[in-house]
């Protein structure tokens, strides 16, 4: 199984174990508006929602010109990388995470820019509909759509 | 998988299909808060939050002592029944869905009784972990908690 992902989304894996066990709920490869797609959004149990961005390489990173626009969509934005990368690259106030396939820990803790209200309301809203229509996909994959 | 499904689920699995063709997503045995369990609790595209009962036999609605308790976790209340069922048991200003293990259709609508803000924003985000967690545990069921 784990031998069929992309290497970003192996760090993907350990992030949401480790997210899992501080009690935040994670949903992958997750659309918070369009034309946006981030690779991990977690749910936590006060409501927070954070973003992690998993980097394989140097190239993976430097290639990235959209996470900027990730900012707005999350009160702490995360960088999930492995022991290779180096780690010099990544901008200052955005948070660390340590990862391979298996699990993971937080290196530096980003700092907290609350959503806005209205914007957290949908944005968890969202998160909702989207764990929910593929955990149904998953339950129930006869179903077919009209 | 059809056949493993208890009663009750069979017809779960028909209401959350005709539910998802309506845009809703759904999540199965949800906990709106400790002690109580919906069979079906559905999040529309609006944030519209739905319930559904589901009731295989005239004994095993007679037996349910806790379904008012429902009405206060949802702005539509419903039934969802096989076309066996003597309807004429169900309490007026419910809402009535007939269904079977494979879909279901809207009989009759419900009264709308909208949430209270600060209990929708709360609902939906236990709705959205729940979903989260399932869905995890379904993409990577050797994920083990401390």
């Amino acid at each position: 199984m784990t031998d069929l992902l992309q290497p970003g989304q192996r760090l993907a894996r350990g992030v949401c174990r480790h997210l899992r066990s501080l009690d935040f709920a994670c949903v992958e490869e997750f659309t918070p508006d369009r034309g946006l797609r981030v690779d991990v959004m977690a749910l936590g149990p006060k409501g927070e929602l954070w973003v992690v961005e998993c980097k394989s390489s140097r190239a993976d990173f430097t290639s990235d010109s959209k996470w900027q626009g990730y900012l707005d969509w999350c009160d702490r934005y995360f960088w999930a990388v492995d022991s290779a990368f180096p780690c010099d690259l990544l901008p200052e106030n955005t948070g660390l995470i340590l990862a391979d396939a298996y699990d993971a820990e937080i290196q530096r803790m980003p700092d907290l820019h609350k959503l806005p209200a209205a914007r957290r309301r949908a944005l968890t809203q969202r998160f909702a509909r989207a764990a929910a229509l593929r955990l149904q996909a998953t339950r129930d994959p006869e179903m077919t759509l009209a």
